[in-house]
């Protein structure tokens, strides 16, 4: 199916309170080889979960009907994009027809909301991933989960690795070895701490309640769809 | 010197032509326990050197005297970066103020260029370790660089890295590791290749070729200078 110089195009979902590094981590490591588009519900400003200023530079209401692979970030703002209706009608017709339906961090609970996730294993935020049962799906722990064409990562920086192996998958592992070394991807963490395994229960609780809201915010949306 | 609740200023310096992974990665990594501003010439909206729209949020001609941390990301922009005189003055001044002065990928050369490398090791992307003695800084090759002040970090990624460390000498271990945890930053990279060490001879020369005019101009500036 691959051929030269072929550039698979991507639909991500840039939207207001979104964590920028979510989605910046698959944006850089796909651009090289990619067509990526930012569709949102409107080309306004708006400002990241961490107070950047970010846009789409595409309306969803201009899409275009198919796309190689759908992606959506995550960041403080999912509750809301989980419940935008352009977001949710984009995803579930084009994440019908789509070769991959993809995610990282909580952004797959905006695929969980628009209906993508029933019955499938995915990831997303360590914290997050009691959430994933509300909306059908079956929560996996590792890093980078394939089920079928969905595709999910895990918290934030899981965004660099997911990309690598969706580069892998759409062409070869030599493709995903070029970007890899345009970023020099090459690792060292300064100390350990990155997964809950390796942390301490107090820096674990003091983020579960940073959370606390969007998993109470999921719970509604359930108790919503099933009412 | 640190207190609680203590918050130090960490100035970025976005420009046009950037790589927005450079700056995201540190910006995300900092976020929590610094205050960040995103400070340039203008705050007009400008492009990313892969297409994604970013600016400024405060103007470089009213910025503050002192910060407590200067840092500039790289990207294809960084010809132009040095050559900003709004923004090698900012960091001149500033630079010679801040308790730490410090960069990502090809935003050691900008330091370079405002002299703040003249005598310090220092390194930047892999491809580009070789135009560090032309601002007069000694390139080392690990991925995060510490000499005196300046920390500088390599390549892209090296980013969150080095703002793992930047915490780490701010405060201490356990809030770096709290950055960590909320961040997932756990790395499994699905290949190796994220260094020249690791990589092909193929890989490597077309990444060099990437970034010859870069490579050029930063000859030429110091060329310039010695005029």
């Amino acid at each position: 199916m691959a051929q030269a110089n072929w550039r698979p195009s991507v639909a991500m979902i840039p939207f207001p309170g979104l964590t920028m590094l979510d989605l910046i981590g698959p944006y850089e490591t796909l651009r090289a080889h990619t067509d990526v588009h930012l569709l949102g519900s409107t080309t306004d400003e708006f400002f990241s979960d961490s107070g950047a200023p970010f846009r789409a530079t595409e309306k969803l209401s201009e899409a275009a009907d198919y796309y190689d692979v759908v992606f959506v970030p995550g960041g403080n703002g999912t509750a809301d994009a989980m419940r935008d209706p352009q977001i949710t009608d984009f995803l579930a017709t084009r994440g019908a027809r789509a070769r991959y339906v993809t995610s990282v961090c909580t952004g797959s609970l905006v695929l969980g909301a628009a209906g993508l996730l029933d019955g499938y294993r995915a990831t997303t935020h360590w914290s997050m991933l009691d959430a994933l049962p509300f909306f059908g799906a079956i929560p996996a722990e590792d890093r980078v989960v394939i089920d079928r064409n969905r595709i999910t990562g895990g918290g934030v920086t899981a965004g660099i690795d997911f990309a690598l192996m969706l580069l892998a998958e759409l062409f070869d592992e030599e493709t995903a070895r070029y970007a890899q070394l345009l970023l020099e991807y090459d690792p060292a963490p300064p100390f350990d701490g990155g997964s809950p395994r390796t942390n301490s229960q107090d820096t674990i609780q003091k983020i579960k309640e940073y959370v606390a809201e969007l998993m109470a915010s999921c719970q509604d949306f359930a108790a919503e769809r099933s009412a």
